[in-house]
Protein backbone atom coordinates (compact mmCIF):
# COMPACT_ATOMS: atom_id res chain seq x y z
CA UNK A 1 0.00 0.00 0.00
CA UNK A 2 1.40 3.28 -1.11
CA UNK A 3 -0.60 5.40 1.40
CA UNK A 4 1.64 6.11 4.68
CA UNK A 5 -0.45 6.93 7.68
CA UNK A 6 2.86 8.66 8.66
CA UNK A 7 2.03 11.27 6.41
CA UNK A 8 -0.79 12.69 8.37
CA UNK A 9 -0.18 15.48 10.79
CA UNK A 10 -0.66 13.87 14.84
CA UNK A 11 -1.12 16.12 18.16
CA UNK A 12 1.35 15.99 20.43
CA UNK A 13 -0.23 13.11 21.55
CA UNK A 14 0.06 11.19 18.26
CA UNK A 15 -3.34 11.63 17.57
CA UNK A 16 -5.81 12.80 14.47
CA UNK A 17 -9.57 13.52 15.15
CA UNK A 18 -11.86 11.55 12.56
CA UNK A 19 -15.36 12.07 11.99
CA UNK A 20 -17.52 9.00 11.01
CA UNK A 21 -20.63 10.38 8.42
CA UNK A 22 -23.44 7.36 7.43
CA UNK A 23 -22.35 7.06 3.58
CA UNK A 24 -26.41 6.46 2.89
CA UNK A 25 -27.59 8.87 4.76
CA UNK A 26 -25.03 11.46 5.49
CA UNK A 27 -26.02 11.82 9.10
CA UNK A 28 -22.80 12.91 10.78
CA UNK A 29 -22.30 9.83 13.41
CA UNK A 30 -19.35 10.67 15.89
CA UNK A 31 -15.86 11.81 16.23
CA UNK A 32 -13.19 9.97 17.63
CA UNK A 33 -9.33 9.67 17.35
CA UNK A 34 -6.78 7.60 15.96
CA UNK A 35 -3.43 7.10 15.98
CA UNK A 36 -0.96 6.07 12.92
CA UNK A 37 -1.40 2.27 13.54
CA UNK A 38 -5.50 3.04 14.00
CA UNK A 39 -5.43 4.96 10.91
CA UNK A 40 -3.44 1.40 9.12
CA UNK A 41 -5.46 -1.02 11.06
CA UNK A 42 -8.89 0.62 9.86
CA UNK A 43 -7.53 0.61 5.77
CA UNK A 44 -6.38 -2.86 6.02
CA UNK A 45 -9.67 -4.47 7.73
CA UNK A 46 -12.01 -2.26 6.91
CA UNK A 47 -13.44 -1.93 10.33
CA UNK A 48 -13.06 1.47 11.62
CA UNK A 49 -10.51 1.46 14.67
CA UNK A 50 -9.92 4.17 17.09
CA UNK A 51 -7.74 4.75 19.47
CA UNK A 52 -9.45 5.15 23.06
CA UNK A 53 -7.98 8.14 25.08
CA UNK A 54 -9.27 6.97 28.20
CA UNK A 55 -8.19 2.81 27.95
CA UNK A 56 -5.05 4.09 26.01
CA UNK A 57 -5.66 0.62 23.67
CA UNK A 58 -7.04 0.50 19.92
CA UNK A 59 -11.04 0.27 19.97
CA UNK A 60 -12.60 -1.56 17.23
CA UNK A 61 -15.77 0.35 16.84
CA UNK A 62 -18.47 -2.30 17.81
CA UNK A 63 -16.63 -4.76 19.07
CA UNK A 64 -18.36 -5.51 22.03
CA UNK A 65 -21.60 -3.69 21.42
CA UNK A 66 -21.81 -5.07 17.76
CA UNK A 67 -22.55 -1.68 16.43
CA UNK A 68 -19.74 -1.66 13.94
CA UNK A 69 -18.90 0.87 11.63
CA UNK A 70 -17.67 -0.57 8.13
CA UNK A 71 -15.66 1.41 6.15
CA UNK A 72 -17.03 2.82 2.64
CA UNK A 73 -14.29 5.41 1.93
CA UNK A 74 -11.61 6.96 3.66
CA UNK A 75 -10.61 10.68 3.39
CA UNK A 76 -8.18 13.19 4.53
CA UNK A 77 -8.66 16.72 4.36
CA UNK A 78 -6.75 19.48 3.32
CA UNK A 79 -4.32 19.75 6.01
CA UNK A 80 -3.78 16.54 6.50
CA UNK A 81 -5.27 16.99 10.17
CA UNK A 82 -8.53 15.47 10.21
CA UNK A 83 -10.06 12.42 9.26
CA UNK A 84 -13.66 11.78 7.07
CA UNK A 85 -14.70 8.09 7.48
CA UNK A 86 -17.42 7.60 5.45
CA UNK A 87 -19.32 4.34 7.00
CA UNK A 88 -21.87 1.85 6.80
CA UNK A 89 -23.16 2.07 10.46
CA UNK A 90 -24.55 -0.87 12.23
CA UNK A 91 -27.19 0.09 14.63
CA UNK A 92 -26.81 3.01 17.13
CA UNK A 93 -23.09 4.87 17.03
CA UNK A 94 -23.86 6.59 20.72
CA UNK A 95 -23.27 4.55 23.24
CA UNK A 96 -26.65 6.12 24.48
CA UNK A 97 -28.41 3.88 22.27
CA UNK A 98 -29.18 6.85 19.99
CA UNK A 99 -28.44 6.71 15.69
CA UNK A 100 -25.40 9.98 16.33
CA UNK A 101 -23.43 11.34 19.26
CA UNK A 102 -24.95 14.75 18.46
CA UNK A 103 -28.32 14.52 19.39
CA UNK A 104 -28.42 17.79 21.58
CA UNK A 105 -28.95 21.04 19.90
CA UNK A 106 -28.64 24.71 21.35
CA UNK A 107 -31.98 26.19 19.87
CA UNK A 108 -33.03 29.69 21.06
CA UNK A 109 -30.15 29.81 24.10
CA UNK A 110 -31.70 26.27 25.56
CA UNK A 111 -30.65 23.12 25.16
CA UNK A 112 -33.08 20.32 23.35
CA UNK A 113 -32.93 16.72 22.70
CA UNK A 114 -33.46 16.23 18.80
CA UNK A 115 -33.41 12.52 18.64
CA UNK A 116 -34.44 9.50 21.12
CA UNK A 117 -32.31 6.24 21.65
CA UNK A 118 -33.48 3.45 18.86
CA UNK A 119 -35.39 0.93 19.93
CA UNK A 120 -33.52 -2.70 20.43
CA UNK A 121 -32.60 -4.66 17.87
CA UNK A 122 -32.42 -7.50 16.96
CA UNK A 123 -29.17 -8.66 16.34
CA UNK A 124 -28.26 -9.69 12.98
CA UNK B 1 -29.47 32.75 27.35
CA UNK B 2 -29.10 29.91 29.53
CA UNK B 3 -26.58 27.65 27.93
CA UNK B 4 -23.39 27.83 28.80
CA UNK B 5 -20.30 27.49 26.83
CA UNK B 6 -18.59 26.95 29.71
CA UNK B 7 -20.30 23.61 30.61
CA UNK B 8 -18.40 21.95 27.51
CA UNK B 9 -15.49 20.08 27.77
CA UNK B 10 -12.30 22.18 26.61
CA UNK B 11 -8.77 20.26 25.91
CA UNK B 12 -5.72 21.65 27.65
CA UNK B 13 -5.67 24.76 25.34
CA UNK B 14 -8.71 25.70 25.82
CA UNK B 15 -10.25 24.59 22.24
CA UNK B 16 -13.01 22.08 21.12
CA UNK B 17 -13.20 20.72 18.08
CA UNK B 18 -16.15 21.95 15.56
CA UNK B 19 -17.66 20.31 12.58
CA UNK B 20 -18.91 21.87 9.74
CA UNK B 21 -21.88 20.21 7.62
CA UNK B 22 -23.51 21.81 5.13
CA UNK B 23 -27.52 21.94 6.35
CA UNK B 24 -29.01 20.96 2.77
CA UNK B 25 -26.83 18.68 1.35
CA UNK B 26 -25.17 17.19 4.40
CA UNK B 27 -21.55 17.44 2.90
CA UNK B 28 -19.08 17.74 5.71
CA UNK B 29 -16.94 20.75 5.13
CA UNK B 30 -14.47 21.25 7.11
CA UNK B 31 -13.54 20.96 10.96
CA UNK B 32 -11.89 23.67 13.17
CA UNK B 33 -11.89 24.63 16.67
CA UNK B 34 -13.40 27.08 19.19
CA UNK B 35 -12.73 28.46 22.50
CA UNK B 36 -15.73 29.55 24.83
CA UNK B 37 -15.80 33.21 24.15
CA UNK B 38 -16.12 31.91 20.08
CA UNK B 39 -18.83 29.30 20.94
CA UNK B 40 -20.94 32.24 22.84
CA UNK B 41 -19.50 34.39 19.39
CA UNK B 42 -21.04 31.79 16.94
CA UNK B 43 -23.94 31.87 18.34
CA UNK B 44 -25.05 35.22 19.13
CA UNK B 45 -24.18 36.64 15.89
CA UNK B 46 -25.09 33.71 13.72
CA UNK B 47 -22.32 33.83 12.42
CA UNK B 48 -19.61 30.74 12.67
CA UNK B 49 -16.56 31.83 14.19
CA UNK B 50 -13.76 29.86 15.17
CA UNK B 51 -10.46 30.72 17.25
CA UNK B 52 -7.24 30.65 14.85
CA UNK B 53 -4.58 28.36 16.38
CA UNK B 54 -1.99 29.46 14.13
CA UNK B 55 -3.06 32.94 14.43
CA UNK B 56 -4.17 33.16 18.13
CA UNK B 57 -7.29 35.20 17.25
CA UNK B 58 -11.02 34.93 16.48
CA UNK B 59 -11.71 34.00 13.17
CA UNK B 60 -14.60 34.89 11.58
CA UNK B 61 -15.50 32.39 8.65
CA UNK B 62 -15.35 34.09 5.31
CA UNK B 63 -15.07 37.43 6.68
CA UNK B 64 -11.97 38.05 4.22
CA UNK B 65 -13.26 35.74 1.19
CA UNK B 66 -16.54 35.98 1.75
CA UNK B 67 -17.18 32.55 2.01
CA UNK B 68 -19.15 32.79 4.46
CA UNK B 69 -20.67 30.02 7.07
CA UNK B 70 -24.25 30.82 8.48
CA UNK B 71 -24.97 29.18 11.54
CA UNK B 72 -28.61 26.86 10.87
CA UNK B 73 -28.36 24.40 13.67
CA UNK B 74 -25.87 23.80 16.69
CA UNK B 75 -25.43 20.86 18.14
CA UNK B 76 -22.95 18.82 20.74
CA UNK B 77 -21.97 15.86 21.17
CA UNK B 78 -22.83 13.13 24.17
CA UNK B 79 -19.87 13.78 25.89
CA UNK B 80 -19.35 17.62 25.44
CA UNK B 81 -16.33 17.37 23.64
CA UNK B 82 -17.12 17.86 20.12
CA UNK B 83 -19.41 20.64 17.96
CA UNK B 84 -21.60 19.51 15.10
CA UNK B 85 -22.68 23.25 13.13
CA UNK B 86 -25.24 22.97 10.75
CA UNK B 87 -24.24 25.63 8.30
CA UNK B 88 -25.65 27.66 5.35
CA UNK B 89 -21.94 27.90 2.99
CA UNK B 90 -21.31 30.56 0.67
CA UNK B 91 -18.97 29.72 -1.62
CA UNK B 92 -16.17 26.76 -0.73
CA UNK B 93 -15.63 26.26 2.25
CA UNK B 94 -11.87 25.10 1.55
CA UNK B 95 -9.08 27.98 1.10
CA UNK B 96 -8.01 25.73 -1.74
CA UNK B 97 -10.87 26.73 -3.29
CA UNK B 98 -12.73 23.35 -3.07
CA UNK B 99 -16.50 23.11 -1.51
CA UNK B 100 -15.15 20.96 1.11
CA UNK B 101 -12.00 20.00 2.70
CA UNK B 102 -12.51 16.56 2.55
CA UNK B 103 -11.30 16.51 -0.98
CA UNK B 104 -8.83 13.49 -0.73
CA UNK B 105 -9.44 9.77 -0.44
CA UNK B 106 -7.89 6.86 0.21
CA UNK B 107 -8.64 4.21 -2.47
CA UNK B 108 -6.90 1.04 -2.72
CA UNK B 109 -4.16 2.14 -0.85
CA UNK B 110 -3.73 5.59 -3.10
CA UNK B 111 -4.52 9.12 -2.47
CA UNK B 112 -7.40 10.00 -5.05
CA UNK B 113 -8.61 13.68 -5.60
CA UNK B 114 -12.27 13.40 -5.66
CA UNK B 115 -13.10 17.20 -5.94
CA UNK B 116 -12.05 19.58 -8.08
CA UNK B 117 -11.81 23.83 -7.05
CA UNK B 118 -15.57 25.37 -7.78
CA UNK B 119 -15.44 27.87 -10.70
CA UNK B 120 -14.81 31.23 -9.68
CA UNK B 121 -18.00 32.72 -8.63
CA UNK B 122 -19.62 36.00 -9.16
CA UNK B 123 -19.98 37.78 -5.67
CA UNK B 124 -23.20 38.12 -4.17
Amino acid sequence: MSFDPATLTYNDAGLIPAIAQDAQSGEVLMMAWMNAESVAKTLETGQVTYWSRSRQEFWVKGATSGNTQTLVDFRVDCDRDCLLLEVDQAGPACHTGRRTCFYTAVRNGEEVEIEMPMADQPSA
